[in-house]
């Protein structure tokens, strides 16, 4: 008894990553505004109820999905060391991961950002622990331009950077960036990093 | 007979404002995904095939209501004359500035990076001299940090503060940032300015 209860939360949650994993393929290869309930169920050959059965909406099975992107955009920063040499190399080889993977994932990481909001404000994401693994990243590399009792400022310092991080790779995505002339995106994170580093620089010896 | 021809075109004209304008409405209030042909004929109690009549398609319509959207950000940031004590405090008002209109005009900014881009990527937008008249006020609040013959790096620096300021208002507007924690959107553009200018006076100074 114990043994077959078993087997039927392990199908369950079988099924529950075959959601996952089919909602991440339609995802990718048409967008969010592709996924809905009954092409889901029509791909995995199961009634439409069934969705209904193991997920509470189809925004959680949305949740996971940008949790695997999370995830996957984490390994992909971890594949190798940061360079050593200084904070600068350090930050733009990470951002140079992140664009690369965002470039690799377009619909998939615009996903994260097209799902509404959680409420009114102030309550945490679904994926928020994934998102502060991300800036603790950052926050590691950014370490030694800050004092023991600085880290407020740190942490809005590696917010910063991702959010410029973020603009610039939505305008990227966008095809935004090209027409506007002057600078790639690479070319625009390294202005970033760089001003931002040396500003916090000047800081400290002022 | 010329008369009657000007009057035709001025109606013409008058009638492709109304389309406009209305179009501003519905994009204003219930977001670019609402905007159809069918609804804005109704709207203006016109046959559908009017539409066609005066606009080569819908998105054509959408750069008309865009171009009136970037000329309300000019009228915003050019109310009153920008603090003149340093070149932080005017990137500061006017990162404001563009926060408070963005904020104001939620639907109508986003209708602007919504669009599908011109093509395959190094086309001018339609609304690109609005684009460039923009960057051009932040060219100019940054001439001080940059030497004669230095244009480009300042063309770069003006593309990233303005990458980092449309991060953090899609962010600011997706609701994102606060669950994030440490920062406000103002707090960010603080960070984001500061820095920036920092690290220009440091790499003049060395």
């Amino acid at each position: 008894m114990p043994k077959a209860t078993r087997t039927r939360i392990d199908d369950r949650e079988a099924l529950k990553k075959r959601y996952v994993e089919e909602a991440g393929k339609i995802i990718a290869t048409e967008g969010l505004s592709a996924l809905t309930a009954r092409r889901l169920a029509g791909n995995l050959a199961v009634a439409v109820g069934t969705t209904y059965n193991l997920f509470a909406n189809l925004d959680e099975i949305v949740v996971a999905v940008n949790g695997t992107t999370l995830d996957g955009l984490a390994a992909a920063i971890a594949a190798k060391p940061l360079p050593a040499e200084s904070v600068e190399a350090a930050l733009i080889a990470l951002s140079d991961r992140y664009l690369g993977f965002v470039r690799k994932n377009r619909n998939l990481w615009q996903a994260l950002f097209e799902m509404a909001p959680p409420g009114e404000g102030n309550e945490a994401f679904p994926n928020q622990p994934r998102f502060e693994a991300l800036f603790a990243v950052v926050e590691g590399v950014l370490t030694p331009l800050f004092l023991p009792g600085e880290e407020a400022a740190r942490a809005r310092s590696a917010r910063v950077l991702w959010a410029g991080l973020h603009g610039i790779s939505m305008l990227a995505l966008g095809q935004r960036l090209a027409p506007l002339g002057v600078a790639t995106a690479e070319d625009l994170v390294e202005t970033l990093v760089c001003c931002h580093v040396a500003g916090l620089r000047a800081d400290r010896k002022s």
